[in-house]
């Protein structure tokens, strides 16, 4: 039996491509297999579950040795399971840039895409046999679409990924701006989460001229109600910062609905760090950037000190 | 212009591929690409080059920063030009194992697949364009394949891999047999070459429990003119690992015709290295193993001590 997972902390593109691929694998391929979470999915994740009637996966903690995996939506191990090396990983589906590390014990299928999101990838790699999608599994590649695309808005959109999306939302009969709202309201309830899981809900870790960032984006249609504890969250990042080891947490607070980032400044390092990677006047303790959606195509390329 | 290129000691895939798909590019994608070289290819890569009238590629030792290439049949940093993590990585197309190391600045096209030959894989990738390539950029596609698979004796060859080459093969008009054995004989031509160049040919470094190996073969159709060279060569076999920071240089002589693998075994490493490896028995300084043809599938996964 072939486990099928994405990332740590997953989000709805990691919970669903591997639901996607799962039944892919074992429905078409005739190749058993179930996904597993590598944690407890978000709340859009979570919801989009409910929505179209699709058990949770078990949550694992680790891989054993010599067991055969297939890795969607991420190729970085730090974002696996701690044995990952040692498993028998036999496919990678992914839509990020090449980390390094990760490696394999012989040839194997490894598809990257500069798509915005790993389902739409995984529609390409069926083939013909995406016409044989249950409404729930076009129901969750849908989802995905929207949800890493911010419904369309992230520049990461191609073309390719919203012809997809449009395509299927005409076949399940749903209104994509409807929809989309709903998958937004449920990643925007935010209230049961404490500051620090916040900061690590949608958080990954790069390196800028010698120093560790722990970039974390809360992508919101309700960014006041964040923003409402930037006090606390700002205290807590550097409590999140120690535990982690990096040496600054950087909260960039995305509003769907107007496209702009609200970014926490807490001290000089991020001031700099904000005012040099975007062109920034800072002043206070948030400041607006307008435009800024998508982290992998607008803020990590642009992070200097 | 994308520069498009292969491995480091160029093999017949490994220049027909970057030719193959720098034609791709240019000619149906409409992105200027040229083919490269990272070093003189081999006898039979010349003489395909020559056969299909297809000039060699310009021989360079690096690449610049920023500058735009594409990476064919191979993955794996060691293999590549020294800069290449500073080079803008636009797409890698390889078949052989994921060895990380390699980093890309954001998302791009990154095809691996479990086949025999990267050419097969760049059939696929061309889709319905295929049947715009030219007569010599097929002529390089069969040759690619022939090479890779041995005319289809290797165990990494897949029915997908013979398929693509024999309907090549009937729409050129070529006599797979006839052509194969052209390639082979100037594959088996080594006569030039001095015992460094020949152990240092087609050689790929691997650990091996702590130890460092370069684990080298030579596919060729008259094993007895390099096996009459076994003193010289296990001689010079200190000074390659020596020069290349390597514990151990291994020889295997393929026998493409014979489908066996004749090992040098100059000292007691060596000789447990293969007792271990492939339970064989070694008395002497040579030992054959019968069957074994491919380095990726048979000779690699089964290396300890």
């Amino acid at each position: 039996m072939i486990r099928v997972f994405g990332h740590l902390a997953p989000d709805t593109d990691s919970t669903g491509s591997a639901v996607i691929w799962a039944w892919y694998l074992s429905q078409v391929q005739d190749t058993p297999a179930v996904p597993v979470l590598l944690g407890t999915p978000n709340t859009e994740a979570g919801f989009v579950l409910q929505r179209w009637n699709v058990a949770q996966p078990e949550i694992i903690a680790d891989v054993a040795a010599g067991e055969p995996v297939v890795i969607v939506d991420t190729n970085n191990p730090a974002e696996l399971p701690p044995s990952i090396n040692n498993a028998d990983i036999r496919a990678i589906i992914d839509h990020h840039k090449l980390v390094g590390g990760l490696e394999t014990k012989g040839p194997i299928d490894i598809t990257l895409r500069p798509l915005a999101c790993t389902a739409t990838l995984m529609f390409d790699l069926m083939g013909a046999d995406a016409e044989k999608m249950p409404r729930e599994i076009k129901g969750l590649m849908l989802s995905c679409i929207l949800s890493d695309t911010l419904e369309f808005r992230s520049p990461t959109t191609t073309p390719h990924d919203r012809a997809v999306a449009e395509m299927l939302a005409a076949d399940l009969g749903i209104v994509v701006q409807d929809y989309a709202a709903e998958m937004f309201a449920a990643k925007s309830d935010v209230s049961q989460f404490s500051d620090a899981e916040l900061l690590r809900m949608d958080s990954k870790t790069f390196d800028v001229e010698g120093k560790k960032f722990r970039v974390s984006v809360l992508e919101t249609t309700a960014p006041q109600v964040v923003l409402d504890r930037k006090d606390s969250l700002m205290a807590t990042m550097q409590t999140v910062a120690a535990e982690d080891g990096a040496d600054q947490v950087l909260l960039f607070v995305i509003d769907i609905l107007r496209e702009e980032a609200t970014v926490l400044v807490p001290n000089d390092l991020v001031k700099s760090l904000v005012e040099a990677s975007f062109g920034a006047k800072v002043s206070g303790d948030l400041v607006v950037l307008p435009g800024i959606m998508s982290r992998k195509k607008q803020i990590i390329p642009n992070l200097k000190l």
